[in-house]
């Protein structure tokens, strides 16, 4: 019994958490003063990911971040994404273990994976996502801390 | 100096976290699947809201909650959005305090409210939304739950 539950468990990605929303905006600073002094969140780190042509700032709001995206190159993933579909929440990323077998698994139940496996993320993560044709129009991320 | 801290502490909206994510999907039953199946999530509730032409799915991850909604009805919200933009993620919702305060202040600071007063929604709480046109396109739903 003891081994069915653990070869059970080992099955099921279940994330811990909401890790982040990411949302994409044409305007950090303008966008980050709404959510200061609106909202009342505070933005604890701004960071550029070269890698994906993006400057973010990070807030937080329980257990989730929100991640504000704003492209530095009209040709890079939210660069493109703005200019077709406009502002807007962009993506969600959940909280896992073990990455690069989820993402495997999630391939084989027949999900169309971006990253087959995981690669560098912002704030050190180790991320991988799943194209929205498989999961019902949501970019989805995984996500880990392999530091932790 | 109380007095100083407690009026400021008034003033800002602060959520304690992002009670759910409404994602408005095509066929409620094949992607309440995916989540189980894929990303090993439970459904634990299924509600109609009536007055929004939705029926609701339900699943927990962290502090959070997904609820996916699917339109009873063409003309609804979720019915037009889904004809014009597809699956995807709907709107974001913050844990408040205060609901009807936050909106009347929202709306002093310039964000164009949808609704002036807060209303029923699903799981009984009381919620009202921010129009994406303020809100760097995000229609934002802000709520609380009167019986806690």
């Amino acid at each position: 019994m003891i081994i069915n539950t653990f070869a059970r468990n080992l099955y099921i990605m279940k994330p811990s958490h909401i890790e982040h929303i990411g949302i994409a905006v044409k305007n950090l600073e303008e966008s980050i003063k709404y959510y200061e002094e609106v909202l009342g969140l505070e933005c604890y780190n701004i960071e550029e990911v070269k890698d994906q042509k993006v400057k973010t700032a990070f807030f937080k709001v329980g257990d989730t971040k929100i991640e504000l995206l704003e492209s530095t190159d009209p040709e890079g993933p939210i660069g493109k994404y703005v200019e077709k579909k406009g502002e807007g929440i962009h993506h969600i990323a959940f909280a896992v273990k073990d990455i690069d077998n989820q993402l495997k698994k999630a391939e084989e139940k027949g999900i169309r994976v971006i990253d087959k496996t995981s690669r560098s993320g912002a704030e050190g993560l180790s991320i991988g996502f799943l194209h929205p044709k498989s999961t019902f129009g949501v970019l989805t991320e995984l996500c880990e801390d392999k530091n932790k």
